[in-house]
């Protein structure tokens, strides 16, 4: 596994190399997207159909063979082993809480001259849920994005999970169950993120479409991102470990593949004070990686991706944290709280070693759809707030707009807006 | 001006049509504009500059000669008009009030189990604002994107306005000044997105960009998304007008001509139950463009996208407003904030007569950014949160991550994700 130390002649360029990652937009791949989102914009549900017969080799004849019923779910849901559903119960009971306290009200106040000034926050109508299927078929997933939605007071919530080969993960049906979700199509792709921005006959048009998805899925996202509104474009999941000497080697390596195993271009970095425990925690993988059913994916990623850090001291690591602006980061020291006064980039923080990142993607209560890449330097984990919208309101009084509509005239004459001064004028000089 | 009836037999498919705008995805324009930003990240100012003095003719002989110093900023304030002046900060001193109000602070809870969980918010360190330069040059949109990202306690504000022929603004620049723009750098056009996206040896990568800009700005504020954030690609600006018979039909149809005049395919559209006041408006609306400065835009917009709807009833009106989802509504009745509860998609509402659009545009307090071609329906209003992002938190104390991490090591198995269950299972089975 790559060592690196700040000491390091070399370092910052190093450590560059190893951040940076750029999704490759392969042309071909988006000229054939570009093509399935015409055709399904022409040919609605029978081009859906005809492209999950072919890709997903659905065995569906018509397109209503493609929709689960909520009996369906309910079936999956009632046939759940006791302790699976009682953990899926908690996540979900969990999740709930804690974007409940995302909400956001409206508000409103009046101004010194009597006029009305507001915000008006009102939940989107319908939204698409975006569920890989296969072996990357996550139940948490769909906890993750349909509870938000449902908390903002989403109307309808549609998801989407292809079904390869008319196979489907029964736990993620459950999951539909308890989030709410109001109708599921098993079908995937670019074409159906299609189905969802534009609508076909027998699904409505959404307002905004969430979910992970493979580099199809990404680049129709991409591409129908103003008709509709898109969470974000997920790159590799990351999790960035601080870590001083009061810490078990072991737990922090299990940290550490618990990312590693999720994709050969995962990311894991350790970063620590402690060359001692650098090693321990390097000998832990190492011994690990022998027992993991996915040692092959996690041992790819560790040795391409992963690193292992060595700081002068706990400013050095605060001022790289903030400079790889991490997905995951976990602060394992005893005044992680104190720490993370200074973390101003990270998508969720794990404050001491009794905090694993696997809880996070589980049944803490946060979403575990997180910005990666470093764009949480400009954005926020997924949440209530992405289900919602706001309207600004606006209500003068005769009086209290005499001075706003002197003010609009002079400057909407600045700006050669003869019709906006105009308009505004004849509210204080009436005609 | 185009006339519709709900009555009409194929009234939903003219007004669906009315509606329908797509923004042509030229693809020579896509690979200029690609081209540049490859070319601006290979090789930084030479290139910015080079672009600048061929597109924008601009006189500059080094990239030095294309930033303003603050000082150049104070005298451009300090040499306006006084009314001008008062007027602008009027303005200022009202958006800063009205963002006041949208600033969100972080929040944390303990759980039942005494594990802390929260909310951090934080302003982005480093944002770029782009604002288009000649005609189209509007000091209202310094203020309306500098002063959010201010109040948010952004750290940097690097504001870019191309200077054709070396000529600018000094109303852009009083502006800047006001609003605490922290440099401004005289380029536009796609290698000013790059350069802001990207950063140059002389500017700092930002981590967000919003501003209007040409097709060229939209389409490079499309191509970066992803390596930094951007606000939205906005389309031409529109109003709805609903107003029942106690109304001025003189100050509607001016209204209506102030988005008219902004842009041929702008879009003005007067919704009412009143024939005879439908009437009204339409023959002020006829006398008032002789004598606009702006007629022949207004004119173009009018005649090709504009209509005058008569409805039977409000009822009728707040299902159409709703579909139409416009960018600024005005209700001009006298029940206004009751008609208004109805209302669930629309970028703007200006209640009452005697708040017109054009209030809105300049000093009322909310921001003019706002969401356009229907993307009302899931986005918002630019505003202080587009320049906060939020950080999950989470810190379970060692009882009370015991049944997180039980649940977590049931459902990572189930996902056949082995270490994720393992870190969970560590801390509380501790070996």
């Amino acid at each position: 596994m790559r060592r690196l130390s700040t000491q390091d002649q070399n370092f910052q360029t190093v450590f560059a190399d190893l951040l940076a990652f750029e999704t490759v937009n392969d042309p071909e791949l988006l000229s054939t997207v570009d093509q399935i989102i015409n055709d399904v914009r022409q040919h609605g549900d029978a081009h859906v159909l005809h492209l999950t017969q072919k890709f997903d080799r659905h065995p569906a004849h018509q397109f209503s063979d493609l929709e689960l019923s909520q009996a369906q779910l309910k079936t999956a849901f009632d046939q759940l082993q006791p302790e699976v559903r009682t953990a899926l119960e908690l996540a979900a009971q969990r999740i709930r809480a804690f974007h409940q306290a995302q909400k956001q009200d409206g508000w409103r106040y009046v101004d010194d001259l009597g006029n009305t000034l507001g915000q008006k926050v009102t939940p989107l109508d319908r939204v698409g849920i975006y569920v890989p299927g296969g072996l990357a078929s996550y139940p948490s997933s769909v906890l993750m994005n349909a509870i938000p939605a449902h908390v903002a007071g989403v109307n309808e919530i549609i998801m989407v999970v292809p079904a390869p080969d008319g196979v489907l993960n029964p736990l993620v049906l459950a999951a539909a169950h308890l989030a709410g979700v109001s109708r599921v199509f098993t079908i995937g792709g670019a074409q159906a993120v299609a189905a969802l921005a534009y609508g076909t006959e027998t699904i409505a048009r959404v307002d905004k479409i969430t979910g992970p998805g493979n580099r199809f899925v990404a680049a129709a996202k991409r591409a129908v991102f103003g008709q509709c509104g898109i969470d974000m474009i997920a790159g590799p999941s990351e999790i960035l470990v601080y870590a001083e000497s009061n810490n078990n080697p072991t737990w922090v390596a299990m940290d550490l593949l618990s990312q590693a195993e999720h994709d050969t271009v995962a990311q894991a970095i350790l970063i620590t004070p402690d060359e001692r425990f650098l090693n321990a925690v390097s000998e832990a993988i190492t011994e690990h990686l022998k027992h993991l059913p996915k040692a092959e994916i996690a041992k790819t990623s560790i040795e391409n991706r992963g690193a292992l850090v060595l700081v002068k001291d706990r400013e050095e690591a605060i001022a790289l944290i903030n400079q790889v602006a991490p997905e995951h980061l976990q602060l394992c020291v005893d005044d992680a709280e104190a720490m993370s006064e200074h973390i101003r980039h990270a998508g969720a923080i794990f404050m001491g070693s009794y905090t694993p990142e696997a809880i996070g993607d589980y049944c803490a209560g946060p979403n575990h759809v997180l910005p990666t890449s470093g764009t949480a330097r400009f954005s926020s984990p997924l949440g209530v707030y992405d289900f919602q919208k706001r309207s600004s309101l606006i209500m003068c009084s005769k009086a209290g707009v005499q001075p706003l509509a002197k003010a609009a005239d002079i400057l909407a004459q600045e700006e050669n807006l003869d019709a906006h001064a105009r308009s505004a004028r004849y509210r204080y000089t009436e005609i």
